[in-house]
């Protein structure tokens, strides 16, 4: 749900959007189980005059699983009818079913950091793509702990802080908190070679998007090219997933793999993994960033594109 | 909508069905996007106590588009609330929308009959995910104009009948027809090397799914993997679709390629796009079987299992 | 039975060979890198009066690394010409080389004996293709703790041997290996629910390929699929590798994945990581069969097909 | 400015080289088929010291087929060896086989050019992997028809000629050929929408690699993707191929798909096929610049990294 203390922001962030329809709006719902909450959803999106563009709902276990649910619908004049809209799904499914609801307007991109260290194939992608307009972010900075990128950045017109971490992390965090809190909805980790501590992770109060150079669960951890060129797997992967306080151990959004053969050395692996890596990444960026992903325990339910 | 003179075999059929759960059925629906369609099913199936355990829509186009969906839910005493459920899709969903929908108790699987001419591995395949308990279908019958794989086939327990065609294609099609009517859902052609009439389809008056050796668009017809040698493709594909009048014309219904490299020879491509073929041909039918595919035109729309 | 004098019994397993030309033989190398081995391999096989179809060499690294090569020749009246052929490759290779080489008649194929339990769908899947003639070996015998697929089994024409396993597992390895020796050249453990002793791997002496159920190293040991939906992992996978002494970390000869989604239950991973195992395991045994993998180290160098 | 001619130029070029060992060359043969070839390879690089790194060959029948090989070697000292090593491949090979045969140095990077019209994902692509080492090649120059992207390529340091094309399309060819001819090994159609003439063909005199936007022979020429999303195909594709004067009609060097559905509008399947483009045509451009790809016939042989 979109605060009250945003919404004096909301008019100007509206038309950086990347929307093609006016009117957009999706609801992602998240609930115990109970028969009747996609007819309370139907009857408050038709209350507001909502037509239902879109609409996917998957339940983890018909006996006491979880209800998730996402809706795409158009309603005219969407601005105006806001708070009606808000106060119509409060009504019949935030109070009867307990749930948990989101309301998203489709033309407000979400505001993103990226965090990089010196690997540049993550950043890049999500630059690019950006740039053309196939996520449905707006980059507000990218932040890193060496300065090498920061020329390549600020081609994009996208502010570049290079922010150290020396023997003292904690001093780190605290910069990065104090440019980051109020101003950014996702935080991206594009090959950041940093853990950060759980007190950073309660602060930002985001969530923070991961992307991992293997097929977790295998090869946890650092050096998973080189592990892989030991094991002699016939495929190598990458793994997207929501930062937890457990290193590598959070919800995974997205995972692919590439086949590789005995003739690469472990360069060349991690050189055809980047590939795959930075894919991964775009995907789970733009499906966050449309809403599409909803957490369940240490899982997530993806609603396809 | 499964009609009145269906339920006297249906308790029988019951029996043999393929279910988890007990009382799921399934909701399709097909019309011109209006608002208020999801939340007339969900009214539908709230009153007849239906618990949704899944739910898929989508609609073509925004503007004047074709809005479809997929709705699976339990009901407590299916069977003896069946005629309410009718009564109340009908109300909400049928005659205000116009719109085009079916019941299905999921519990009552698909009669198939399987067609097929001397290539055992898209039949094969079917027969024994169908043994597995994979695919929600009753493998009624296998027809074949040659008789090679009669002893395969009865191996399994299904009747195999061999109907050769002569000169004479409407003979060998009356016949076929004689055996089809009344006691099919659907027909698959796994590898059946005849082109069936436009008569044939109007009288079967069942889904047929075909599947083809290429992916489609390219290589319609004959000896699609020598086509492919021929013209030295990096992969080979398989399509399957429904039948229509034209030659492999019809909604492509699912679609795969496999990697091949130059050192394949002719027959070593078939083999290696037979393995796609059987996979291919057990999704598009599995599917259909589980109500997953609606026609759109000439496109399918298919929600994900 | 077949006779455990093998010189006898290839006249007889020639004729039950699958190859495709006649005179066809496969020469594989290993050894220390160093320069003039190809050139000793070509002048042994021209000296032979071989014509040379596919060779395909690799070296794991420049310096100081291991020379692999696969050699596929065709030699008018190859019988005749084989000690010839071996005294070349001797004289030529193996002592200024102290290369380990095997020298294979493609007419021959290997004698295998698959060893199950209770999951047949990677059996049926080796069996299958074996009958269609798509698989270069010779399955001698199925080997079970259960007798639940013999019928199955038998109905190929292939002896199905009952061996249970009891609290004494060494009596039944040991009526295993009564059965083996002198009479295969590759088991194949096709979902085989029994960890083979150290002792077991040493007496039957010929390589063990086994099909573990997820993508290595993630998910070693029991109940891959459990373990792969509590991660809510993207993708399942399976592996074919060597059996060694150490559980599921032999050298891999090939993976491979297939996507899920959230809404697939542990049951349902099961089957659809089941295609994949049948696939990657038909794989694995084919190039095997084919002489196309060869071990370096804890790794597998596969000459592609 | 690169000079006509190549071989004064070429220590200047060794150093702009990409490689990782020194001294390594690359032979590649092509003739018809006969006993003794490798043998004569063996020899030819025995006598000038060579150790040979990796070595692929394929013959595309066994019965007056057309033998291929690509031949990996390190040669100490090779610039001062490489009058020599030319002289045994001849005597060896050359002439007694008729053999068709190159040698390249691996530390002297192809010479490229880029043609692009407006569409920048594939350049971008090609060019930041050249950036990143990844590709064996230097790009001399992009040549345009529109001028949009002349920064994006400057910022890389490259030159990019704007060349519009008018009615006389004769006139732009006869201007790109002046800047072309004597300066580059290599021409890649990046996404350039200019039917290149015979003539052009004919007198540049190079290679010239072309990417389209569908699985071909499907969906040949333009608005691929519209098409795509009529037929309401599964999967989105692109092939790499060599330029000949049939359009899309040329040797396949590279194919991939990405899977599609339903819910893709044509400028979502554009975007998606988009990934797939700049991937397929790196790899093949990648492959050339290393050698990897022979023509044979309207085909290509690709010995895989």
């Amino acid at each position: 749900m979109i605060s009250a203390d945003d919404s004096a922001t909301d008019a100007q962030r509206r038309t950086r959007g990347v929307n093609g329809l006016s009117g957009v709006a999706r609801l992602t719902v998240q609930c115990a189980d109970r028969p009747g909450i996609v007819a309370a959803v139907g009857r408050a999106l038709a209350e507001s005059g909502a037509n239902i563009l879109a609409l996917d709902q998957f339940t983890t276990d018909p006996k006491g699983g979880t209800f998730t649910q996402r809706t795409v619908f158009q309603v005219p004049a969407l601005q105006a009818a806001w708070p009606d809209l808000e106060a119509a799904v409060a009504t019949h499914l935030g109070k009867p079913f307990e749930a948990h609801w989101q309301l998203h307007d489709a033309a407000i991109a979400k505001r993103v950091a990226i965090f990089v260290s010196k690997t540049d194939h993550c950043l890049l992608d999500l630059l690019w793509r950006h740039r053309r307009g196939d996520l449905a972010m707006n980059v507000v900075m990218v932040v890193s702990n060496h300065p090498d990128l920061a020329e390549e950045v600020r081609a994009f017109g996208i502010p570049f802080f290079y922010l150290p971490v020396g023997s003292d992390k904690s001093a780190a965090e605290k910069a990065q908190l104090e440019l980051l809190i109020g101003n950014v909805d996702l935080i991206v980790l594009a090959r950041y070679m940093q853990i950060l501590s759980e007190d950073f992770l309660e602060e930002a109060d985001v969530p923070i998007i991961n992307i991992h150079h293997s097929f977790l669960p295998a090869f946890i951890g650092a050096a998973a090219y080189q592990k892989a060129k030991e094991r002699g797997v016939k495929l190598v992967g990458a793994t997207a997933h929501y930062v937890t306080k457990e290193l590598d151990q959070g919800p995974i959004i997205e995972q692919d793999v590439v086949r590789v053969g005995h003739a690469l050395s472990t360069a060349q692996l991690t050189k055809r993994g980047a590939d795959v890596e930075r894919q991964v990444l775009s995907r789970a960026v733009a499906w966050h960033c449309e809403d599409r992903v909803i957490r369940v325990g240490n899982t997530t339910v993806v609603f396809p594109a």
